[in-house]
């Protein structure tokens, strides 16, 4: 029976064709004293939201033998009052769909809308788990246009939407790396191309939209059933350990995702402890608040310093620009600092922290500079 | 703008054409006393247990505003030791993979190994997800064989993995709806053939095999780098609520499924409370013998009643046989016990409670027999 064992396992497994000598996707984790490269939330939950989301939890655990509200009405129930409450567009239980990340919550619409013989497209340099999801649900990736701003270039956008008629529109604002807010105007002139392409979906990735300065494109939905608003509790709701995403539609879409929806995919204790969470709403979106200031002091700072920023709405700043971006990734890892280099030649990318934890970042990019003019 | 809304969106929703007038898996959620029809262990955690859920979460919420450990070390080593332990063959975190429910371990493989252009063969009546995560992955679906005593029919299997070649060929021990322990020379059987046929990939799904009166088929794992072996803590760890599915195979399997993984898939609070439960196995593993137990009662008094039953080394039982099932099903509903017609023709399925709703469930039965002899 052991004869059937090749020399070298990973080379003759059976995987994909695309999938071969491809990397998992992931920042390298390093054990570094400042770590600014996830775009995590700095601060811990408060300790009352702690005790809140054991008791939640214990509660739940006393049924765990069960599975999971399949529909997860509770949650669902609460993160459209915040969706409405927050945006002022009335939205309900059958508008809200969650699962585990948004990626999760992405997967999902691109096993419905996209998949085999379909295809997406993306204004790049984007959120590069769109065209990831997009291969490993076998939906052909187009890259879209951006400007050399990093905004959407209106006019080639809709171009390139007319000569490939994708099934998915992907558009993230805030968008990531860039920190790219983009405006109402350009999503209804996306939304329109679209529809006289295909008509396919459109989805907004607003993972960051609370640190925006703008609001949300949520009432764009109104009237609007191929359009999906995509959101995330690890960023300002301080909760990236909790891996808990959800979408805004029309109740036609919340329905239609169920149909590739794994069933009971979202645990019982996930559903508790998001619910704790959305109890603290005020306090987290306070810290949000801090984030966003101690984001406007850094895209401040850097420039003082003669580096280039990019417009940022989300809780991180692009910056550069360098012959050799990863070079100076390095460096400024080497003074204790952990930045992200996304692969955007000549920027680098750098998470809003605490004030400390900035400070000890602007202090590093500060010695560069010093180094560099002696 | 509002002319773009269709009057009925879902009609006009461009979902892939194999969704299309399709519904989402789930069992019907009833509100009924006894409720032994979706294979859910009756045993609530024990109260120490709670509390170790509640004191692990509570820490792990302390770092909640961090990414979770996206390789959930620490739980695939004790999963790995668990495996060790009780089926007597060695594994390691190399060998060990985690994941939102043994489907999300399941669709990973499918996106690894089948997809779009592949297919994938199942023996059936079979777990139904398997078929369905085909289709969400884009995997084709071939359903094989099995014998009037829903054993697998080897010859026949053979003769459909060399005539299809699939890409996967899923092997369900105890099987699900029927109870049936696959043995192991039927599963050397069929992957000498998939080898020879492709090669391709063989998962062995194992849900319910701490309820087996045999043994795990983990040794085989042994020199076959295409062999997979799928568990869960849903079931024996009386965890359905918490959706933690996990794998074992060749550490080049655990690579793989890394580049279809979404990254930080398994959120903290998962992790965290899958590694209490797994501090409690003995005393969990205790209700599993108190269940076998029951299990083989409700064999025994079913046959007694003249009722045919499938041999079942799982925590549910299969019997029959009736000329209308469903009917069947609908006057046990009646008397208060909700059992499950997984649509085979014929037979139904009860899931092993407590005594207690054992008991339920066979005076309803017995109930039935009377009133049509009557």
């Amino acid at each position: 029976m052991s004869g059937n064992t090749p020399a070298s396992p990973w080379d003759e497994l059976p995987v994909r064709d695309e999938l071969r000598g491809k990397s998992p996707y992931g920042a390298p984790q390093l054990d570094v004293p400042v770590r600014l490269n996830t775009n995590e939330n700095p601060y811990p939950l408060p300790e009352p939201l702690v005790e809140r989301i054991a008791e939640r939890v214990r509660e739940a655990a006393r049924g765990l033998n069960r599975y999971p509200d399949r529909d997860a009405v509770e949650l669902r129930t609460r993160l459209a009052e915040y969706l409405t409450k927050t945006s002022g567009h009335p939205l309900g239980l059958e508008n809200v769909w969650a699962a585990n990340g948004s990626n999760e919550v992405l997967q999902q619409l691109l096993q419905t809308f996209g998949g085999p013989g379909r295809t997406a497209i993306g204004f790049e340099p984007s959120y590069s788990m769109h065209s990831l999801i997009a291969r490993g649900t076998g939906t052909g990736w187009i890259s879209g246009p951006r400007n050399e701003d990093f905004t959407i270039d209106v006019a080639a956008a809709e171009q390139a939407i007319a000569a490939h008629r994708p099934d998915v529109v992907f558009i993230t604002s805030p968008n990531n790396p860039t920190g790219t807010a983009v405006p109402p105007e350009t999503v209804l002139a996306l939304y329109e191309a679209a529809q006289a392409a295909k008509p396919s979906m459109v989805v907004v990735d607003e993972a960051y939209i609370e640190f925006s300065h703008g609001d949300s494109l949520l009432p764009l939905l109104d009237g609007r059933p191929h359009l999906v608003v995509s959101r995330t509790m690890s960023k300002a709701f301080g909760a990236a350990g909790l891996r808990l995403g959800y979408l805004a539609a029309h109740p036609a879409v919340v329905d239609a995702v169920q149909l590739v929806r794994l069933p009971y995919h979202l645990s019982a204790v996930t559903q508790a402890t998001a619910l704790a969470a959305l109890e603290h709403t005020d306090t987290l979106l306070g810290y949000v608040e801090e984030l966003k200031s101690e984001r406007d002091r850094l895209v401040a700072e850097l420039r003082a310093l003669g580096y280039e920023v990019t417009e940022s709405d989300a809780n991180f700043v692009q910056f550069g620009r360098f012959a050799d971006a990863h070079e100076v990734w390095r460096e400024i890892l080497d003074r204790g600092v952990l930045v992200r280099d996304n692969g955007v030649p000549g920027w680098l990318r750098v998470t809003a922290g605490t004030p400390q934890e900035n400070d000890a970042f602007l202090d590093a990019v500060r010695d560069l500079k010093k180094e560099q003019s002696a």
